[in-house]
């Protein structure tokens, strides 16, 4: 059922440029960047930073302020937990954060509403028939449309990737098609749960299974976004975990009958929401903006920790910082609270179009969502000089100076990044990253505190910087 | 509620004994066995096994018995699942590995009848009333009394450990206890699991809460077993997720009232099971017993199929294959199957008490409970001499030959060691095994076949020596 008059902020249907941007959040092979030719002078520039760069990354790693911040992110966690896009308790928890900001001492803060999707999950289950009765545990992927109030049944086709479903495509009609791609990366596996009712569904499957995309399972599903198609009919798509996966293909392999109940009830609809921005204003060049960024918005399941309350924490607390160490930067800083990031990025392609006249003056973009664990450097799109600029900033933060080289970064960030703006998403030790996400288990116990005052001391320094240089950013 | 005239098979209230055991599944720090003096002339006689040795493993290792065993094993957990102390599903697994050892080709097989606990989990929740509503993942542990029908709902007072709860004894009466002990070992750490209730009811709780016993959760609650006293009020118990265990002891050092609700129904009734016995008689002191073993009961949440159906499935596998290759050893294999072992050892009790009258026919006594993870060698408990002899069967086995001297092994055969017979464990690099343990991924993705495989070889192979040695085993 199409939402009349809302497909601007809905682009699930055309999902093709959404997909890169997993790649991001798989930062295990960084590279150290090579030494690179950049101009004398500005490099000496840099240089002059470092007093200031160790200020900073002192100062927000000493007590009080790393138990201040750290408390503000768990409390933020513990009161708010799950953030859905759409629900009362993510506006409370922005409300929550702009109070705080607020309270911290800076005015230029206010929110822009944009229209979202709240997709609600309500009773789900699924129970094999055949060959025995077992109850297995599922997550729908929003935003799936629900079964009939009776459920499913039907038999099961287990097959392990699009093209093996293809050589069986005329065995799939009436059929449950579950997809158990084992992971290889997320940006390989993750295209199975995006495209898995796409797929099943033009070879006439009447519902759809994936195999939850992780690398590793204590029984753990995982929910995430999939895509339906205008024209395809749109069926019903849940995840199992992996052990569910292994048994129903060893079953399936056996040449046992498969037949499974599928019951989900979920409901669709429209409502407001909000982006939170927060402006220092830059002394010198006040047009000029870096941003720096998060959501705030989460899955429904866990408590939205890492994805992305550790992210949207330490992007808040760049301005909040600065102003708070009289750092005001040349450039403007700019931190943005995304909201509806997780149902496809709706709060940055609201921004995009209210402000596509002055999408210019963003000299830099930067979002964390891939993680707050060890920092370990950036993860930079831009032109050679964009990337040799920020190997030489990162330089200051040695040893966390690492830089990968990306054709795409972030997840909301990456709208901006399309249109040719450079920018950059925060690299970290995050290679568990996926056993947590989108699960129950995305809380705050994930976390060290640590690292997450690490990772928001080296964020606030490395956007002061690059919003203070005193020589134009390279396009 | 008592249970009138089963005590003697319910060890629940006379806990002492059975702590210590858990030590044998911590297989971390194992050590190979310094040189030891022994017989020349033993010595030089168990140089000879090589060539069996290798042939049992070859043949373990190699397709079609490879491939057979394991589908064996998969096959197993995938049609029964979860088989708890008394109920119809452990029944009808009993009687599927009895068929399964007739079919291939033993005859000297019996079950002897045991009367068990049957603890059927019911309804249970745990939802956070104040400072907020928040549902908790909760499993109970068995076999805890229920909550009445409108739940229980009471403030939450968080402690560490058992000294810390002394410390604010006072404010305890009327109070849900939790214990949030973080996992050091097995052994330091389960006895907050099984003395939980114990320590909380002394001092006036209503119910209590423990912290999973594990070092690693993705919001994975873990049952077990829990002690009740005579004479201290049965209170109503369940673990947390570590997660949650983390977020109560946040919200709790707060300073905020901690008040939740509690509902546990579940129900405690007597069976009739039985432990399966399968004998391959000895060639020349057919009243001599080396016995090895598993357990075929299982938690009911997960599949068993690390707890303990590899260990199980091994054990039954050592008289099948040596009968198969037509090595009958000296002595007689008894392998045993026991039933109820997670409830308390019923099985073991029962056949102890059964067989009093035999039990200095038991040269050498076998478990593997620990895991099935790639195999290492045994851990050994007896006499130095036992030890001695034990280390030189083992370089038979060579990478395999670790010995880990310890005091006490197994589970069930733990009753035994205790009476004085030597015995020993599979060790196994098992130390991911308490991430899984007594939860819902206790499923068949844990396993790897190879390693299993392997297991079963070495099992298989070190038996058939330790039974065939041409001398007597010291006692």
């Amino acid at each position: 059922m199409p939402l009349p008059g809302i497909q601007f902020v809905f682009p699930l249907i055309r999902p093709q440029r959404y997909v890169t941007h997993y790649y991001a959040k798989q930062a295990l092979n960084y590279t150290i960047q090579n030494e690179c030719d950049f101009n004398w002078t500005h490099t000496q520039n840099i240089l002059l930073y470092q007093p200031t760069v160790n200020y900073i990354k002192n100062i927000v790693n000493s007590q009080p302020i790393a138990d201040d911040f750290y408390e503000k992110y768990s409390k933020f966690v513990d009161k708010f937990g799950a953030r859905p896009s759409g629900s009362s308790t993510l506006e409370r928890a922005i409300d929550h954060m702009v109070d705080l900001t607020f309270q911290s001492g800076l005015n230029d803060v206010w929110t822009e509403s944009v229209k979202v999707p709240h997709w609600q999950r309500g009773y789900e289950s699924l129970t094999m028939i055949l060959p025995r009765t077992r109850n297995m545990t599922i997550l729908g992927l929003g935003p799936s449309v629900p079964t009939p109030t009776a459920g499913i049944v039907a038999e099961v086709v287990v097959v392990n990737s699009f093209t093996e479903l293809e050589t069986i495509a005329h065995t799939v009609p009436g059929k449950i098609v579950l997809f158990n791609a084992h992971f290889t990366s997320y940006q390989e596996t993750v295209k199975y749960r995006q495209y898995c009712a796409i797929a099943a569904a033009k070879h006439g499957a009447i519902a759809v299974l994936v195999r939850s995309i992780t690398p590793f399972s204590l029984y753990t599903p995982h929910t995430g976004s999939l895509y339906y198609e205008e024209g395809i009919r749109k069926i019903p798509a849940a995840a199992v975990t992996l052990e569910d996966a292994d048994f129903l293909q060893r079953v399936y392999n056996r040449r046992k009958k498969v037949v499974v109940k599928l019951k989900m009830f979920n409901d669709l609809s429209l409502k407001e929401s909000r982006n939170v921005i927060i402006d220092v204003k830059g002394q010198e060049n006040p047009d000029n903006i870096v941003i720096v960024s998060g959501h705030i918005d989460s899955w429904d399941v866990g408590k939205g920790a890492i994805d992305d309350g550790g992210g949207m924490m330490i992007s808040w607390f760049v301005p909040v910082i600065l102003n708070h160490l009289s750092l005001w930067p040349k450039r403007t800083i700019r931190s943005i609270l995304w909201t509806a990031e997780e149902p496809g990025y709706i709060g940055a392609a609201s921004y995009l179009q209210r402000h596509s006249n002055e999408l210019d003056k963003i000299d830099f973009i930067m979002e964390s969502d891939a993680g707050t664990f060890e920092p370990l450097g950036l993860e930079v799109v831009g032109s050679p000089d964009v990337r040799c600029l920020i190997a030489k900033v990162l330089k200051l933060f040695a040893p966390m100076d690492a830089i990968k080289n990306v054709n795409i970064t972030g997840s909301d960030i990456e709208l901006f990044l399309n249109l040719g703006i450079p920018g950059a998403s925060l690299l970290n030790q995050n290679d568990q990253y996926f056993w947590f996400h989108h699960t129950q288990a995305d809380t705050l116990t994930v976390q060290n505190k640590t690292n997450v005052v690490k990772c928001a001391a080296f964020w606030a320094a490395v956007t002061y910087v690059i919003a203070d240089l005193p020589f134009d950013i390279p396009p």
